[in-house]
């Protein structure tokens, strides 16, 4: 059992060195990367597709899809004119370090202000694996249900935002936000907190001003 | 690379005796196990509810609840009135052998027919690790999209059921039908496919029926 431990804290370790790399190697060329991570179905193809949609005339956006096969997700965000990789993890339930490192070179990142990450469909591994980027974010939906902060919470507690995508169905699905909500606060104080629908853009422009701001931030330091 | 690839195989290889075992357990006390798995928020618990009240006055049901955390969701099974038992992974992505094998002797399986294991939410990890259950059932959901076969391809190829929850949701959802069947037909064809709602319902005849059928063939044989 102890040694079973100790194969996964050096698995870990070596995974978090190269995270420090792929930061390293991210600030070398400027390029402020956000992580998207959610269950399968919350929507981060669809909110991702609508952020680059928003600014992507005022950033050079590149991106990175990981998925465990496929590159439906990789061809949408190719298809908003960026830059985009695609990574297939080959049943792996997360993106790595490694994954991300292998994918980098593969995008100009001279010519890239904000680096896209989609995370493969997972609300447990992705939690365990830093990959190098700047900002996480969770993207929960209304029909996953209200419990989700309490069922998951090494994946709240890990972020720095969460968005409720799917808003729009909140009047066919019993969720009680003040329950959720509650959640969220109690794993990670102050968070960041954006109730909104990729379907409808509601709740963007609140989304959007605080991404805005923090990439600003970084590229103006 | 190979290395790494050969402690994947002997875990695996472990693992299946241990699954093995569990079968043999089961088959000597004559108790039906399924093992329902889902990705977050489809639903799974309250399918499984629907099961159970339908059911328990036929059978002598017991569950085993798998989460990362909390054991909302075995105290929900339990309120039923059936004997239940949680496992709490502490953050591993999917039930295996070892945990049930552990939860098992809990359980006075000498009193029960039928064994309803809920697996951890993920549609990843649970597909790599049989966990001795004579019946595999996925739960997909209307809010989850048409996708998911394609993206998760191993999960619907390795069940015998797929349950499409949250039919109610359908009007409000751009969700194609035709292309999930055919997603789910070509990675298992033949597959026993039932759209239902927990909520209301709707489509549960069919699929208890079929249930029931296998069930019966089991304590009958």
């Amino acid at each position: 059992m102890t040694k079973s431990v100790s194969v996964v804290e050096n698995i870990l370790g070596a995974n978090d060195r190269i995270a420090e790399a792929n930061r390293q190697l991210l600030d070398s060329t400027k390029t402020y990367a956000v992580n998207f991570m959610a269950s399968p179905g919350a929507g981060k193809t669809s909110v991702i597709l609508r952020t680059i949609d928003a600014l992507k005339d005022r950033y050079r956006i590149g991106g990175i899809d990981g998925d465990i096969a496929t590159t439906i997700d990789a061809d949408r965000m190719a298809a908003t004119g960026i830059p985009a990789v695609q990574i297939n993890t080959g049943g792996t339930c997360h993106l790595d370090a490694v994954m991300v490192s292998g994918a980098l070179p593969k995008l100009n990142l001279d010519e890239l202000d904000m680096l896209i990450i989609e995370n493969v469909g997972n609300l447990i591994c992705p939690a365990s694996f830093r990959i190098g980027s700047h900002l996480d974010v969770l993207i929960a939906s209304v029909p996953e249900g209200d419990d989700k902060p309490y069922k998951y919470p090494k994946m709240y507690r890990g972020v720095s935002a969460v968005l409720l995508n799917k808003i729009d169905m909140l009047p066919y699905f019993d969720f009680d936000m003040d329950y959720f909500r509650k959640g969220v606060e109690a794993l990670n104080p102050g968070l960041a907190f954006f109730p909104v629908s990729a379907r409808t853009g509601e709740g963007f422009d609140e989304y959007l001003q605080w991404l805005m701001e923090q990439v600003d931030s970084y590229l103006g330091s």
